[in-house]
């Protein structure tokens, strides 16, 4: 890249974060609990997103902002169903969620009524990563399907998130996938990364994802 | 974007375009069919591949260029030991292969030996789509077990096609999806767009596909 394409991303990048940093000071400041999830298009951020809801809207106000690249709604709209507040952006074509976006997400949401706050990016393994939102958690879905190398062609996102959903467990029985193989290009990348292993079909698995949360909601 | 950010991305896309077509140039001059292929990351680009140069290798001679983000020698070993020649590009953590990483790419394939370029894009279904590569023919994979709402989520990739394969049939029983819902989709963006559906795996619909790329040699 040329000096002045050089200079102009850092710039995106700095002014992100510091806008990044805002949204975090907002989230904190209503003690809510948050968490960016990215994947693959496909992986299954939706379905978790809607299966998550199911399991704790009794007890846990949950507001979402769905990232998508068109004008459509089809995520919200299932959100809005499954009983969370939503909020849908469109990047206008964009890869990735930036922090200005989640600014005018928060905004439009009712954050003094929350305790959590899911953002759903756009389906990208490699964008998304470079841009920090202000959640308090980076969780990464990774599915079956797609395959066990996956750490190893996108090290990048493997790199830098708090958490790994390995999805769509049951379809293990009909496609090839080595978790010893998987696991050991996560570790390689990200010692430290909590794992859950589960199925959205199946609900298998789901039970600590959702212990896990609810150890993390701040109210 | 501010508007300096606006004319660097139309220099980026106006210097690709003519590279795309210095590309392009080259390949016609020695009588070479090409496909751009694309894809989410996991929906088996490299699996579709390496089944073309299993069916096509007794008749045809093939190349093929590896795009991945990180140094990985992944696919292309596959590639090398399926019985096609392989260049990998690293694109040094990028969301996309350009046209300049085409052109160093086939500096290094044998082009009069050869009949057939196969460009393996970055698994990713935005950033590519805005990347003419030069080749003939532009290949969108499409997965089941992606689910059946890409086309409306990521309309720039399913509109600037001229071929979509729908990989995994195999695992049609195992997960939801509405073909009829899919198809709606495609030709809402894409009229034209010819479909192959197959299965990398039991080699269901296969045959076509290969039947699609011999009528299109052109040697």
């Amino acid at each position: 890249m040329s000096n002045q394409k050089v200079t102009i991303l850092e710039n995106i990048l700095s002014a992100n974060d510091q806008l990044a940093e805002k949204n975090r000071f907002l989230l904190d400041k209503f003690n809510i609990f948050s968490l960016n999830i990215m994947a693959s298009p496909g992986a299954g951020k939706t379905s978790v997103i809607l299966k998550t809801i199911e399991a704790l809207k009794s007890t846990t106000r949950i507001g979402v902002i769905e990232g998508d690249t068109a004008a459509v709604t089809i995520d919200a709209d299932k959100v809005t169903a499954g009983g969370a507040y939503a909020v849908q952006i469109n990047t206008g074509g964009n890869c990735h969620l930036d922090s200005s976006m989640i600014e005018a997400g928060l905004n439009q949401l009712p954050l003094e009524s929350l305790d959590l706050v899911i953002i759903e990016n756009v389906g990208n393994l490699v964008c998304p990563a470079a841009f920090e939102l202000g959640t308090n958690t980076r969780v990464l879905i990774a599915s079956i399907p797609e395959g066990d190398d996956k750490p190893y062609k996108y090290p990048g996102m493997y790199r830098g998130v708090d958490v790994l959903i390995l999805n769509k467990t049951d379809l293990k029985p009909y496609v090839p996938f080595d978790v010893n193989y998987f696991r050991k290009g996560v570790t390689l990348l990200n010692p430290g990364v909590k794992i859950f292993p589960l199925s959205c079909i199946t609900g298998e698995g789901f039970k600590p994802w959702i212990e896990w949360i609810k150890i993390h909601l701040k109210k």
